[in-house]
C-alpha cells in the first residue's frame, strides 16, 4: 500500500562532525552499535568526512580500527562512508593507484556503501573511485553537490546525475551541505532525475537542518520518488546538522510513505546519546537555530562561527558582515563552485584576506589553485583578471586537464616514505594514513600504542579562555592555508 | 499567480512564553516593535496568555500598559491576543460579565484580534467571550484544540469549527499547542474545514516545533488551503517555541504561495533578539531539540521538565517515566481532553500525585472538577469509578451545565473587593486584574509605583543552584495547585 523510504542513519558520522567538531571517541559510540544494527536502517553512516582527520589528529584513534570495530558491532547493516573522490580523505588530489588502494582497502575493512563526491563537481574527479568501487562490487553512490548560482540549473545537475550512472552508480545522492535545498527545488531535482534516470536508480536525499527548510524539502523530496533520505537521531540534530530520524518516521504517517525504523530502538539510541553529549560540552558547535542568511552567503553555520574568529584574531571581529558579503564576489570570480570541502574553506579564506588586506592583494595558495583548475574545473568562467592575478602570484599556469592526470605514479613512493617513520605497522592502510596526513600522521604512529584517546573525559586544558569561542581554531578550515609547506599571513591551526 | 498566505509573529507573546518563561520585560520588547510594524504582517500577537500573569507576579509591570505601549507602537498592525474563553486569563470560570468587560477593554487598549479557545473545546464555554468580539467590533477568531485521542476525529473538528463560524467567527484557528499535527493530518483537517465551510472562511494554522515535524505541516496546512500561520523570528524559535518565521518565508519559494514579509525587517529583529536573549539565559528552556515521545504523553515539552522538577523535590526524580506512561491513563479516565493550560497542569499534575501516591488516593481539587464537569464536557465518556471517587473527595455533584451558568453576578463584588485595596487606582482595568489574579493583584497594586522590573538585568539570586534546573518552580504549572484555597500536599508555587 505505501511506499518504502529508506533511511540512512548520520548519527555515528556526520552528526558530530557537524555538530561536536568530530570530537566522539569510537568507545562513545560503541554502545549504540548494536541497537542502530537492529533499527531497520538502510544503511549507518559511519566513516570518511573529517573523522579519518579527526581520529588520528585528536583521538589517537587508528581510523582503520573504528571502521573494523563498527563491522563487528553491526554485521546486519550496510556500512555507508563519505569519499571526496580523487582528494580521497585529505586535502590535495591523488594519483589513481592511490585512489584505488584507498577504496579497495576500505571495501576489505567493512564499508558496503560509498558516497563519492567531487567538490566541484567536476566528474573526472569522481570516476577513478567510482569505478575502483564497482570493481569492488560494493555500492557506489555518486553524488552531486546540491548549491544555488545563476549557473546552476535543474538541467545541470540532471547532466551530472547521468554521468555518474553511465560510470555504474548505483544509486544518485542528492549532496545538500548547507542546508540550501528548498521544498520546491527538491521536488523538481528529484522529478528531473528520476524522469532522465528512469525509476530503476534510486534517489538518496542529505541535507542539513541548518535554514529550517529542509524537514519540507525532504517531504517533498519523497513525494517526488526520492527512495531515500538522511537523518540523524535527535540527540545529535538540528543546527548545522540534520533533520531528526524520529521526526522524519512521524512525519510520514498517514502519507502514503513509511519507513522501516524501529522507533522504540532509536528512541534508546538517543537516550543513550542524551546522554553522552553533555560531556562533550566544549566541543559542541555555539550555533544551534536556523540561519537563512546562508542563501546568500552559502556558508555553512559552523563556518561562519570559524571566520569570526579568524578576523578575531586579526582584531577584525567586527568586519564579518563585509566577509559574508565578499564570498559571493569571490566565489563568483572563482566560476561558481559549489561551497564545501574544501572549496568552502578556499574561498571563505580568500574572502577573509580580501576583507582584512584589499582585493586580491593577497591570493592564497589554494585559492590560486582553484582559480587555475588544480582541483578542477568550474561550471561558471573565471573572473580573468583575477585568473591573471592568480598566475602571477602564484607563479603556475591554468590547466584544463584532470588535476590527477599531472600527477606521476606515487604510490611506491609514498609507501616508501611512510615504511621509513618509526612505528609505521607497514600496511597499506598506514600508508593509506600517511598519504592523506603527511604532516600528522609520524606523531600518530609514534602515540599509537598508548591507545585512543577520549577527550570528553579529559580535564578541559586550562589554556582555553572560559568565556571564549567554543569551536574556532579546532576546526578542519585551518588546516587549509600551511598545506604543500605554501605559508601565508594567517596562520589558525592548532598545534598539531 | 501565486497565492498570499497571511503571517501572524508570536515573537512578543508565545515565542518568550514558550521559551523564556514569559520573563522579557516590556523595554526588551519595544526597540523590535516600530521594524515589526512595517514587515508585512497580518498580524503580531502580543498579549495573553501568560503574560499578564507574569507581568504582575515578576515583572511589576501593568499589563494594560503593556498592551498600550504596543498600541502605540505599532500603529499600523493588527494586535492579536489569546484568550481563554470564560477563564479569560485567569484560571477559574468568571461571569459573564466579567468576560464582557474583559473584552471591552481589551479592545479599548488595543486589541484588533481576539483568538479565543476553550481548554475541553467545550464551545458553551467561548460563546460569550466571541459575542462580546463581536459586539466590539473587533476581529473573533474561534479556535480549535488540536489533540490526537480514539475520540477525536476530523469530522468532529469540522463540527466544532462549524460551531465556531456560527457564533460569528471571523475566522478559524486550529491551535496545535504540543506539536501534535502532523502533516496529512494537518492536510486533511484544512481541507475539511475549508469544504464545510467554505473558502471565504479564513483559517489560520498555529503549532508549535516541538516534533520537529510542524514546518511540514505548515506547508500541508499551506497546500490544503489555509490563509495564515503562526511563526516566530528565528531567534526566539524551536523546541517548545514555534517554527522559524524566515524559514517559513525561504520554504515558499517556488511553490506558489507567497507572503508579504519583509525579510530585511525580520533579520533586523532577529539580529536584535541575538543580542537580547543572553540576558535571559537563567529563564532559557532547557529543551531545544524536538521531542516525539509527545506524540505518546502529550504534554508540551516545557512541561516534562517541570514535572520533573516537581518530582525531585519529593526526592522521585526517578519516576518522570511512570508518570509519562500515567498521563494517557489519567487522561482517558477524565474523557479525553485536549492537554492545554489549564488541563494540561490539571492532568499532569494528577498524573504525579499517582505515581508517588498510589492511582487516586488523593485527587487534586483541579482534577475532580475536570471529571465532575466544572471546567465544561469532555468528548469522552468519563471513567465512573473515578468520578465516585471525585464526587466523595471533593465532596461535590458532577453538573452538566455550562459552568458559567452556576455563577451568580459577581462584578460588583469583585469591583467593591478591588477598590478596597490600598493603591488600586480604581479602574476596570485594575478590577479584572484582581478578578483573575487576587492574590497577586494586591501586591503589585501595593508596589506598581517602583516602575517595571528587567530581570535579566538583575544579579541571579543567590538561593538558585549554580547546576540546578533552569525552569521548575517558575511555571504556570505551579500556581494551579493551591488556588481557591484548597491545598494539595505538593506545592511547587515560587513564593509570589
Amino acid at each position: 500500500m505505501s511506499r518504502l523510504i529508506n533511511v540512512t542513519e548520520l548519527i555515528l558520522r556526520d552528526a558530530h562532525q557537524s555538530l561536536l567538531a568530530t570530537r566522539m571517541a569510537l568507545e562513545d559510540l560503541v554502545p549504540a552499535c548494536e541497537i542502530l544494527d537492529k533499527a531497520g536502517y538502510w544503511s549507518i553512516e559511519c566513516w570518511g568526512g573529517a573523522t579519518y582527520d579527526a581520529c588520528i589528529r585528536f583521538l589517537n584513534e587508528d581510523p582503520w580500527e573504528r571502521l573494523r570495530t563498527f563491522r563487528r558491532l553491526m554485521p546486519n547493516s550496510r556500512l555507508q562512508m563519505l569519499l571526496r573522490g580523487q582528494n580521497l580523505l585529505g586535502y590535495r588530489h591523488y594519483g589513481d593507484e592511490v585512489v584505488e588502494r584507498f577504496v579497495q582497502k576500505s571495501a576489505e575493512n567493512g564499508i558496503d556503501v560509498f558516497r563519492i563526491f567531487d567538490a566541484l563537481n567536476d566528474m573526472r574527479n569522481v570516476r577513478t573511485a567510482m569505478e575502483a568501487v564497482r570493481r569492488s562490487g560494493k555500492h557506489a553512490q555518486g553524488s552531486i553537490c546540491y548549491t544555488i548560482s545563476p549557473e546552476h540549473t535543474t538541467g545541470h545537475f540532471v547532466e551530472l546525475a547521468s554521468q555518474l550512472a553511465d560510470m555504474g552508480a548505483n544509486s544518485i545522492c542528492i549532496k545538500d551541505m548547507a542546508g540550501l535545498l528548498k521544498p520546491a527545488a527538491a521536488y523538481e531535482l528529484v522529478s528531473a532525475i528520476k524522469e532522465a534516470l528512469g525509476p530503476e536508480m534510486p534517489v538518496h536525499v542529505h541535507t542539513h537542518a541548518t535554514t529550517g527548510v529542509t524537514m519540507v524539502s525532504l517531504m517533498k523530496a519523497v513525494e517526488a520518488g526520492a527512495d531515500a533520505v538522511d537523518t540523524s537521531i535527535s540527540s545529535l540534530s538540528l543546527g548545522p546538522g540534520h533533520n531528526p530520524t524520529e521526526s522524519f518516521v512521524e512525519m510520514l504517517e498517514g502519507t502514503g510513505y513509511r519507513t522501516n525504523l524501529d522507533m522504540k530502538r532509536i528512541l534508546e539510541v538517543k537516550y543513550y546519546f542524551n546522554q553522552v553529549k553533555p560531556r562533550y560540552s566544549r566541543f559542541l558547535t555555539g550555533f544551534t537555530g536556523v540561519e537563512t542568511e546562508i542563501f546568500e552567503s552559502q556558508i555553512p553555520g559552523g563556518m561562519i562561527s570559524n571566520m569570526e574568529n579568524q578576523l578575531k584574531q586579526q582584531g577584525a571581529g567586527d568586519r564579518i558582515r563585509e566577509v559574508l558579503e565578499e564570498i559571493p564576489r569571490v566565489r563568483k570570480d572563482a566560476g561558481y563552485p559549489p561551497l564545501v570541502t574544501p572549496s568552502s574553506q578556499i574561498v571563505g579564506t580568500q574572502a577573509v584576506f580580501n576583507v582584512l588586506m584589499g582585493r586580491y592583494k593577497v591570493i592564497t595558495g589554494e585559492f590560486a589553485d582553484l582559480m587555475l583548475g588544480y582541483y578542477g574545473a568550474t561550471i561558471g568562467a573565471k573572473n580573468p583578471e583575477v585568473e591573471d592575478i592568480a598566475i602571477k602570484q602564484a607563479k603556475k599556469q591554468p590547466i584544463t586537464v584532470r588535476p590527477a592526470d599531472l600527477i606521476p605514479p606515487e604510490w611506491d613512493q609514498l609507501r616508501a616514505e611512510a615504511i621509513a617513520i618509526p612505528a609505521c605497522n607497514g600496511t597499506d592502510e598506514d600508508v593509506l594514513t600517511y598519504a592523506m596526513f603527511p604532516q600528522v600522521a609520524p606523531k600518530f604512529f609514534a602515540t599509537r600504542a598508548q591507545g585512543p584517546k577520549n577527550l570528553s573525559k579529559e580535564p578541559v586544558p586550562t589554556e582555553t579562555p572560559a568565556a571564549g569561542p567554543r569551536k574556532g581554531i579546532t576546526e578542519p578550515v585551518t588546516y587549509m592555508i600551511t598545506y604543500e609547506g605554501k605559508s601565508h599571513k594567517v596562520t589558525v591551526a592548532p598545534a598539531a
